[in-house]
């Protein structure tokens, strides 16, 4: 392939150069912002030669080299684990989903900064989080007048750019050509106190360009690469996540015959992983007709629900696609450009158009508790999973709230309905549905103690039932207030005992 | 007075009627909407003869003889407090603050559904909350041709007027006439999948029109009342309120020197209380000129502001005044209705309008914990105070989400800073700063473990200090996750504690 039919803008050309080259730019100690939504769109040769770099320092006696790691959100093992395994990531934001940096923020080695995603831009631009110094982003391809053509997701990308003061280009020859014209940037949104409506009324409409845009004169190195994303494949459905998705979609067509929700429901948002992609497997087979999406992920389930028919039109910030989804995609590219738009994510999960599109949130969670509080981030307590991502962006400002896991994990050691989350992402006041194969709990209009009865009835494990119910009526009877009742001798016990015995 | 001039639509003459006659049309076990907020608006003299009307069924023998109460937020004791006492309020939403309500929900006689402020009127609309049966509305007048003028707070009356079945009106003649004009109702709402972009850009902009409407067919009673609003006086700020304000005013002027606020700071929302109302004090004596305010109530210290000059403008939805300023008021109400527009409590404390103005949101709290969570609604985790209100609002979709308290309470014998909040309303995901009397913690960007450490070197009182350094230390050092460590066994055990001994 000749290069120079992806890099059209001629005063680049002189700035190609190997990956090594390019991170040996990066100065230490310095706020990088790079690409990458899951693992899509991430850069995929400067980090890792940043990382040998970084190894390289260590090795001779800078045993703080290292530099601090904004992103779109996760990325891949090539970005967030190379630099990790290096020790080279000092501070890390805005989430991750990466073993070595699970391993090393849970060992106090990396300091994490675990935010909602459509804070992130906002937050940056606004100056709250320092001066970024260095932006590596990659791209399809650049237009003889600088336009870039976006990769597999868009992310914060567009903002680093912006406020980056040095640029570093990776140029992935792998990423089709055709993404063109699949993105819609919104340049230069005005900050208060100048904020003016976003003009979206619908998860198909576009209000920016489709290209990336940069000071091209801050482009200090243009990098080639020929790689392709790293997604894992989804497992396949099994019985627990039928059921869970066989009780959503009971709800779903409950609330429209009871006319609460219109008959091609509202904005599906869907979050990552089995369970959720289960989930959209369920709709796909579902009752429901004329579908749109308004989410942060494109995954595997959405495609297919595309392709069907049953999804009329999906916006995301970023493909999220298996490689056997992958390869669909890019030989049906055409009909998936008319139907897909990618934005950036302060778009994608910002608070004014969740709101008014009316998005029906379903994420996952690691635990809920007896009150409806939802714990998505941390395991017992004090260790990280991976973080809040945008499920409470979608939680906060959906019209349905809804939050979903088995009822238990570890073969029955743990219970996922708790009497108390051991962390708490998104409180009482944010989480109307709870779903878990066991059953569906409509907390809508409840007061606490009526919430209590029916997570507990509807979607504990029976194992833990009485456990549970032990715990409500020991609380009822303690002589503490009975807005919330709690022991607050046991509400974390549960977890304490885990840690203790291996055993909820 | 003529009570012609003030009901000038002749089809509701008929419909005028004593008080208990219309209380006896409200059906047992319906759910009523009730206008009020804070002690403004709220309806006078129904709600007496209905506790009334109650207590005589109660004594009768119908023991279970109720309503479900909707407001806006919280009332006065001619509402809360005479329906409570009844024993009249078998469910209440979305807030309340009243101390037999309060008594009662504790004592699991009343339920209470607590809920962001914002979410009441789309939930209620989107038919989540069940069917309104009736609405109680104050109005200060009725037009010929059926148009209301609004009283002294918004709240969620236009909802309650479209949605319920029947209509009682009451029409205080005791409310200022000059109060017409100051308000901007938006009608007809669309819902998703119609939303539209709210046209504010700007606190002091209007995009409806000042009156409330209703279907007149709906009115089954128009009673007359001539009372005033009961909103208390505040205390004077004192030395921990002034130094509160002090360390909040020297950060926003360290903002504004650095480019990240502009001069005259962002909009401003401001909770309601004692210290609150320090903070505008401090404000108003302070370096910040044309200053303006997108909040929830207007109290003492906004008035002060915008007669000094200092506040150019204030949207709100309630008028929470006391005596001496409400007085003052309606003395020079042609100044303020040029400065002041009072909304339904669906915009004052919309997602959309809270993120694209930029708020300042300035609320207080019970407790914060090292990591800066934030509970804002219970006492030692079971009991209820109040209630979220709009804290979440502003909180989560502002630009600056602020939380302040004194460091100790009851004579020092409990510290609002503490390992772990009983409860949680607002997380570490949502809490740019703390501040107490001892000093401010400015959090944003920080990992959890910086968090701590910043909380309790500066928020902390001195007398809690060691011992909160001795739980930091001791849960980094005990094999837990070190991304937020904690003791599980003694997150909560200050306030177990406090039970136990009436000393954390």
């Amino acid at each position: 392939m000749n290069i120079h039919k992806r890099i059209q803008n001629a005063a680049l050309h002189p700035k190609i150069m190997p990956a090594a080259q390019a991170a040996s730019l990066i100065p230490l100690g310095a706020n990088v912002g790079m690409s990458g939504f899951t693992g899509a769109g991430y850069p995929k040769a400067v980090p890792q030669a940043l990382a040998a770099r970084l190894s390289a320092l260590h090795a001779a006696g800078q045993t703080h080299a290292s530099i601090n790691l904004w992103t779109g959100a996760s990325t891949a093992p090539e970005l967030d684990g190379v630099l990790a395994k290096a020790h080279g990531i000092q501070m890390r934001l805005p989430y991750q989903s990466d073993p070595s940096c699970r391993q090393q923020i849970n060992a106090g080695q990396m300091r994490y900064t675990d935010m909602h995603l459509s804070h992130v831009a906002p937050m940056a631009r606004a100056g709250f989080l320092g001066t970024l110094d260095v932006a590596v982003v990659e791209v399809v391809g650049i237009l003889p007048d600088g336009r870039m053509m976006a990769s597999t997701s868009v992310g914060n990308n567009q903002t680093w750019l912006d406020l980056a003061q040095h640029i570093i280009l990776e140029v992935n020859l792998h990423q089709n050509p055709a993404l063109e014209g699949m993105h819609d940037m919104a340049h230069n949104m005005p900050m208060p106190p100048h904020g003016q409506p976003i003009a979206l009324t619908h998860p198909s409409e576009r209000i920016g360009t489709p290209y990336l845009q940069a000071d091209l004169s801050k482009v200090m190195a243009v990098v080639i690469t020929d790689h392709p994303d790293r997604n894992s494949a989804f497992d396949a459905p099994n019985e627990v996540s039928a059921q869970i998705a066989g009780h959503l979609i009971d709800f779903l067509q409950d609330e429209v015959q009871a006319g609460r929700l219109p008959p091609s429901l509202l904005p599906l948002q869907s979050g990552v992983g089995n369970t959720a992609n289960a989930v959209l497997a369920g709709l796909n087979q579902g009752p429901f007709d004329q579908m749109t999406a308004y989410t942060e992920v494109l995954q595997d389930g959405m495609l297919d629900m595309l392709r069907s028919g049953k999804l009329s039109c999906a916006s995301a910030t970023a493909l999220s696609l298996s490689p056997t989804a992958l390869a669909e995609f890019n030989a049906n590219i055409d009909f998936y450009r008319q139907r897909i738009v990618l934005r950036p994510e302060e778009i994608s999960n910002h608070p004014e158009l969740i709101r008014r599109l009316g998005v029906i949130a379903m994420n996952t969670m690691i635990e809920a508790d007896i009150y409806g509080n939802v714990n998505s981030t941390h395991i017992m307590g004090s260790a990280i999973m991976n973080g809040i991502g945008g499920s409470g962006d979608f939680a906060r400002n959906a019209r349905l709230s809804i939050f979903m896991s088995p009822s238990v994990a570890k073969g029955g050691k743990i219970s996922s309905i708790v009497p108390m989350v051991s962390h708490h992402d998104h409180t009482e006041h944010d989480v109307h549905i709870i779903v878990t194969e066991q059953g569906l709990a409509d907390l809508r209009g409840l007061a606490p103690t009526q919430r209590a009865r029916l997570i507990v009835e509807r979607c504990a494990h029976p194992s833990f039932r009485p456990q549970l119910l032990d715990y409500m009526d020991r609380a009822q009877r303690s002589g503490a207030g009975l807005h919330t009742p709690h022991l607050l001798d046991e509400a974390l016990s549960w977890h304490s005992r885990y840690l203790k015995t291996g055993q909820m």
